[in-house]
């Protein structure tokens, strides 16, 4: 283990090396290498993290590495650490390898004690700014490293209540305000804070180092950072670094000061420089908003000199790192000193817009640009977002209500309905409906249409609610366990609020925050760059981007988002409209084969007519076209009340229906009678299917279109049931041709979505052209995991570490993954040219579609509101690739 | 394709050529080259069963080879085929590579027609016995050629009509007894009957053969042939092949006769020939039953030198065979004629005292013995079967009500219970029950154990019941779909029987077959041959084989049949007896750590003393326990009037337990909140059965036993899944050793049952010191079939042939055994001594034993009865990989 120095033009450490410095380290080393002045320090690389401690104490080695590094400052600037004369102050501050704003600790001005303020106040004659400096030391170190706090969020901060007191002691509104003699005051003041909860501040400096440096690498693993790793995904065995630095004041007097700065908008990415300063003031004011700061231009007027080395440097740093920089600095006494530079976080907006405008600057290539944007952040750009102000204003007034699961992005408000039929009688009332259920089932497909958005109490991200909603590209939230639903009252109870039917509520998808009452929502905001970066994105990518897409409607959208055809129609979701949900009823009623084909009769000519549809508006874009797949019973009605209600409609006897909707109940419907398990029983249902889709293309050809039909076979496990079924297919299909007097090409295949089929992928690409893999129900049986169940200890096993992500949000690379990949080599050798692309949510997921890139596949089907996210993701990936 | 002649002496075919010739020709031939007296005739090949025809007809290969076989049998005789003057008779025979006894075609006394037959009554001067074989001819040519026959089985034969008017027209009892001239018309009126039937009996002798042999082949398609291959997993591919053979005669006088005999009692064993004989008579006569034949005894007296000389060819043929034959002999005109010989077909008894005594006898070699028995029929030996004639008896009453799977075998007789309760009760009042449910659950174990049979109308054959009655060696018969009961009246229909409750019914867990009212039973037989035999067998194997035993009767009945210890002990089954059931529902709603622990202490010395028992049963011999695995709403009551009785037994709120049982429920409870899922969320429950087990362990010790500990972890996905709860086991048993004082040696392990374990097997095998695949959970989730909901669709996957066997039954190998193997190499390679075995159902499945043995596995565990089973499986499997 080795300590990385930097100052005055000299650095150990270089930019790239952020694993080892942490992003803050790195790059104060890179900004001293470029001749920019930064204060003098060290960075204590991050393996001190977990190897620097033994039984909570410093090891030999790591106190060591601090004495070398205390020393290097104390050269440099000739001053002493500790020393009544010509003192050192120091800062310590962590810096992980990636960005984590504000999750982590800082400790600033150490090295001050009574006798080296004392001095200090006499060699600078500045009584106020030393004892400022002091007490802020007091009270981050009691904070901090000494753990004074107050219990709870409720419980006011005892320093702070003592610097208010003290302000209005001395009548004084702003901190800045208060004289010499009262900050010396609040110094004595702040050390009785501490002795009253039992604590000491160390006098020696030395011991304040050791306990700050300690409180840097243990905040590592405080609630805070963890929290933020987890959801930002960052492994908790990196670490943080610590960079120990000599302290710059912007608190001196009238020519000093601080700010923070981005060279370019992060909110929408215009051009121009963006941030705030204050004078006389230390960088915490500027970020804890204690004196409203002044925008940066200002700058220009009350320090020309200044700003223009400010803009400068800006610039040059730009130029360096070549993207938008966010910088700290400070003036002391006139004097500029930067102390942070990093790539500055953006909104998905200004990311599409400052990348595609540096291209045109010639500062970075287009493949940079397209590595610049996270797919992940699109999304904002297509779905509307609540108001940031609005909602923060619903969070003070404490109308969250709960949380659950993100299921499917945007936001949305309107009145709770219980039931799809009264979402829709809303909808009619020309209200605005979030239809709120314990979990939804194909039935509720109309009322989701109807509503803006969806709540759940149960269900995980792939739930039926959470797959339909984004397949809408509609607002929803599963899984939201503080959620109670009663049906019979009609009212739910979330927490210890109870709300009625009708009552307003506002969904956050992007977050999973529930809210009580309305809240203002924006629009998605899209401007001509990010088509210009799309463009780029689709030249740069290799990987084929389909849509899940049932509708007509979801073909149009998906086409639009750039879909090259469809990759999952899911034919069941045709069969929900309350015309046709009742000659599939007939079917599943029937007793004989003649009852059975008379229903089949009424439904071909409805599929046959959504086939047409699909194929115009995928016109030249291969559809592939998935078989019925849901269990039978998810057709017909479970409550006594809705069977009576069928039966009548039917002309069936209640009891026959009843018995019916008992004897096709299952005890574990994922894993019984559906997918091709239905074609094998019902043959009829498989032929009448492929009837439609045969007679739709026919004529759709015949009207001058170009159809590529795509007959896809589901939950296929054993290769002679694609065998079995293949033959039906071409059968029906050759019957067709017979009779109408013309062909068309057609491919039959199947998915792959069950580990067996995996497993025998050679036996099956005998009868398959294409293979499509449904990594949802590949992922359930890998796992053996239900996504419909998951919900009450998948995120456990996320807390606990077992599993670093939800399996149905991104592919299990190592586990699934693994089958995935012996598939693809099994259907490959089999059949050199056979088609293979993915049809489940992961389609939609980065990580994922950069997997199925390395692997080879043709192409990834999402829902048509992430095509953007996926095309992005594979074009990095070809990019990551090279 | 060739012809295989045979007679005089010399055959172009031998005994091992059973899939050219079938096993009928090939004996034929080979007793031809033994020098055994076989009437000349020689074998169309298997081959022509497939390639011998064309729409229809016979191709003209197979055309000149019948010319070319008969020419072979003309010359041999000197007689022709067609010829008025000294004809030729033909029978002609199907013979299959494996024996299908009774269920392919025969015609016989072919070449037969008007002519021949006024001339041939000439030359023998026996117009009865000429026209007694016409009339046959066209009885047989009429039925299996011609397909006259009656529409059903109720309607009467026409022939057999006739035959009977016919010899009451003559006032005769027996057909010998008719005398030519009646016989004579007989052939007249059969001949109209064919032509009534629009059909043409063929003069011309050569469409005689062709039709015959054709008919012989298409027999093989048969209903009754594809029903019996299904039966027996037999290939259709193997096809049948065509015997055409001279005729000999047991019907031309009083030194003529036929007979059927075996060379020991295919019941028993027992040496001494066993068999019968009619005197005049042709070979279907002793078959058919129409004259009581004689014991094969009476020939002694009856034809002396005969008899010597067939019992000198039984035994050649027995010691040239070196097995049991079955034997079919004619005596023409005091010349004695062998038609075939086959291995018999022998209970399981008698299949082990013929082994035993064969090696006693030096006739063959232990080893030969052990492959000489097959596994499955052990099970015959363990079980009370129904006896025969009882049970004939009974389908003549038409009491079979009805057939389900046979999931448990042997036989039952009792009073219906729809509850586990009422069997108790009927027990308890001195009557046998047989348990009456839909499907039953961990709560109906008690009154399982009360019954003496289970019958359900719904479920697998690894359903609950199936798996629970095997584990406790009852009958249980599964899936009965004819079955709809109503709890709400006690009353349950059966096909159109309706029955009460306690009325009486029989099941055969063997057949699946269900009665009405009692049938008698047989106690199992065995005699000391079988403890010779099973010595054999274990000295021969290598592969280990344990019980899965949950109870220490269940041990001891498992060590008595040979276990060599438990490879899994399921400890929820320990949880169900009625003081338990409340303090595990008690852990399950506790609202705190504090009751949680309060209720696991309950419920931790009544585990301890469980365990203490099977380590005293199992002493020195390994023990595996499984951690708690089934969801815990297995435990809740679920029906409305059950939450309120729990409720207030427990003294809580009837609402929070109704509440916590909608809360538990899920929509696919086998892909839930179960396995290692429980103990990673509640890992209380995971120490408390460590400290149970580790005590128990303990104490047993200290007692001076030698208990051997596994600890096993059920439905691991994720290695850290185990490497966590390693962690917790190791630490209580190590809090155990340290209150104690004293430590035992105790291993840690997992299930491999689910895809993304046998996947991901060398991460895990770091943390495993033993693997046991659960092969059920990894059939249903690599087929991604549930055991519970299959049998609504898999009977007609094994129907329509995609299925070969139930993969619930026989390990699905090249599916779920491709895992297996996978998941066995990669934990080899991790931790080469790591111990592996199987625990699902497959390890009591003589195929599957075959294959672990192959694979290389430790042991396979099964269900204490199957123990002989899986012994004997692995012997023959270790022999034949010899």
């Amino acid at each position: 283990m080795q300590i990385y120095t930097f100052g005055n033009g000299e650095a150990q450490g270089r930019a790239h090396m952020k694993e080892t410095l942490g992003g803050k380290g790195a790059n104060l080393a890179e900004m001293c290498r470029l001749g920019l002045p930064v204060p003098p320090g060290f960075t204590l690389p991050t393996e001190a993290c977990h190897s620097g401690f033994q039984n909570g104490a410093l090891t030999e080695e790591l106190d060591t590495l601090l004495t070398q590094g205390l020393s290097h400052i104390e050269q440099m600037l000739d001053r002493k650490f500790g020393e009544p004369t010509k003192p050192l102050l120091l800062s310590v501050r962590s810096g992980a390898p990636v960005s984590m704003p504000g999750m982590m600790d800082t400790i600033l001005n150490l090295g001050l004690n009574d006798e080296v303020a004392a001095q200090l106040a006499q060699e600078t004659q500045n009584e106020r700014f030393v004892y400022d400096a002091y007490r802020r030391l007091l009270q981050m170190y009691g904070d901090v490293v000494l753990g004074v706090r107050p219990e709870n969020v409720l419980a006011e901060d005892p320093f702070e209540h003592c610097l208010e007191q003290k302000k209005e002691a001395y009548d004084v509104v702003e901190d800045i305000d208060l004289p010499g003699p009262a900050l010396k005051e609040l110094v004595e003041e702040f050390k009785g804070i501490i002795q009253d909860a039992g604590k000491t501040f160390p006098q020696d400096p030395r011991a304040q180092l050791v306990g700050a440096v300690s409180a840097v690498f243990t905040s590592w693993n405080n609630d805070r950072a963890v929290t933020y790793r987890k959801l930002n995904q960052i492994p908790s065995h990196w670490g943080t670094a610590c960079n120990i630095q000599a302290m710059v004041f912007g608190n001196l007097g009238q020519d000093c000061g601080t700010g923070v700065a981005f060279t370019r908008n992060p909110s929408t990415g215009e051009t121009g420089r963006f941030g705030e300063y204050l004078i006389n003031a230390q960088g915490e004011d500027v970020v804890a908003g204690i004196r409203t700061p002044e925008p940066i231009s200002a700058l220009q007027d009350e320090m020309p000199t200044i700003y223009d080395e400010l803009m400068e440097m800006f610039d040059q740093l730009e130029r360096h790192f070549r993207d938008m920089q966010d910088i700290e600095f400070t003036i002391q006494n006139n004097k500029l000193w930067l102390l942070q530079t990093r790539g500055g976080k953006r909104t998905a907006k200004a990311a599409v817009r400052i990348a595609v405008e540096m291209v045109e600057e010639q500062l970075i290539t287009r493949n940079e640009a397209i590595l610049r944007v996270a797919p992940d952040s699109l999304e904002q750009l297509l779905h509307p977002t609540l108001s940031p102000a609005a909602k923060a204003k619903a969070a003070q007034e404490n109308r969250l209500l709960g949380r659950g699961l993100p299921a499917s992005p945007g936001a949305a408000c309107g009145l709770i309905a219980f039931s799809a039929e009264e979402a829709q009688r809303q909808v009619a009332n020309g209200e605005k409906a979030i239809l709120v259920r314990v979990e939804t089932s194909p039935e509720d497909i109309q009322g989701m249409h109807a509503s803006m958005g969806i709540l759940t109490a149960r269900g995980g991200m792939t739930s039926h609610a959470a797959v339909v909603a984004r397949g809408m590209g509609k607002c929803c939230v599963v899984g939201c366990d503080a959620l109670r639903i009663d049906y019979n009252t009609r009212s739910m109870l979330v927490g210890t609020t109870e709300l009625k039917e009708g009552e307003r509520i506002t969904l956050d998808g992007s977050t999973g925050e529930v809210f009580l009452g309305e809240i203002a929502t924006e629009p998605p905001q899209m401007d001509d760059t990010l088509e210009i970066f799309m463009g780029w994105v689709d030249e740069a990518r290799s990987l084929n981007v389909r849509a899940n897409a049932d509708t007509p409607n979801d073909a149009i959208t998906a086409r639009n988002n750039g879909a090259e055809g469809i990759g999952l129609c899911r034919t069941e979701h045709m069969f929900f409209a309350p015309e046709r949900i009742l000659a599939m009823r007939e079917m599943i009623l029937s007793q004989t084969a003649e009852q059975r084909a008379h229903a089949l009769e009424k439904l071909l000519p409805m599929q046959r007519g959504d086939f047409e549809w699909l194929f115009k508006a995928m016109d030249g874009l291969p559809v592939t076209i998935r078989l019925l797949d849901p269990p039978l019973h998810e057709f017909l009605p479970q409550a006594d009340k809705d069977i009576e209600a069928v039966a009548q409609e039917l002309g069936v006897d209640k009891e026959t229906l009843r018995i019916k909707t008992l004897q096709l109940h299952e005890f574990n419907p994922m894993l019984g009678h559906r997918g091709c398990r239905l074609a094998i029983t019902y043959p009829q249902v498989a032929r009448m299917q492929t009837r439609a889709i045969i007679e739709g293309a026919l004529s759709v050809q015949q009207a001058g279109h170009s159809p590529k039909v795509e007959i896809m076979v589901p939950l296929i496990a054993h290769e002679k049931e694609l065998a079995l079924l293949k033959a039906e297919i071409q059968n029906e299909a050759d019957l067709v041709f017979a009779e109408q007097g013309q062909r068309i090409e057609y491919m039959v295949g199947t998915m792959i979505e069950l580990p067996r089929a995996a497993l025998t992928a050679d036996a099956i690409a005998h009868h398959a052209e294409f293979f499509s893999f449904g990594t949802n129900d590949l992922t359930q049986t890998t796992f053996g995991l239900s996504r419909d169940d998951s919900n009450g200890f998948l995120p456990a096993y996320v807390d606990k570490g077992i599993l670093e992500e939800d399996p149905f949000v991104s592919l299990d690379q190592s586990g699934v993954g693994q089958l995935v990949a012996m598939a693809y080599e099994k259907g490959k050798q089999q059949r050199p040219d056979i088609k293979v692309g993915i049809c489940g949510e992961h389609g939609g997921d980065p990580k994922s579609v950069a997997f199925c890139h390395a692997l080879g596949l043709d192409y990834v089907s999402c829902s048509p509101f992430r095509i953007p996210i996926a095309r992005l993701a594979a074009a990095q990936a070809t990019l990551m690739g090279k």
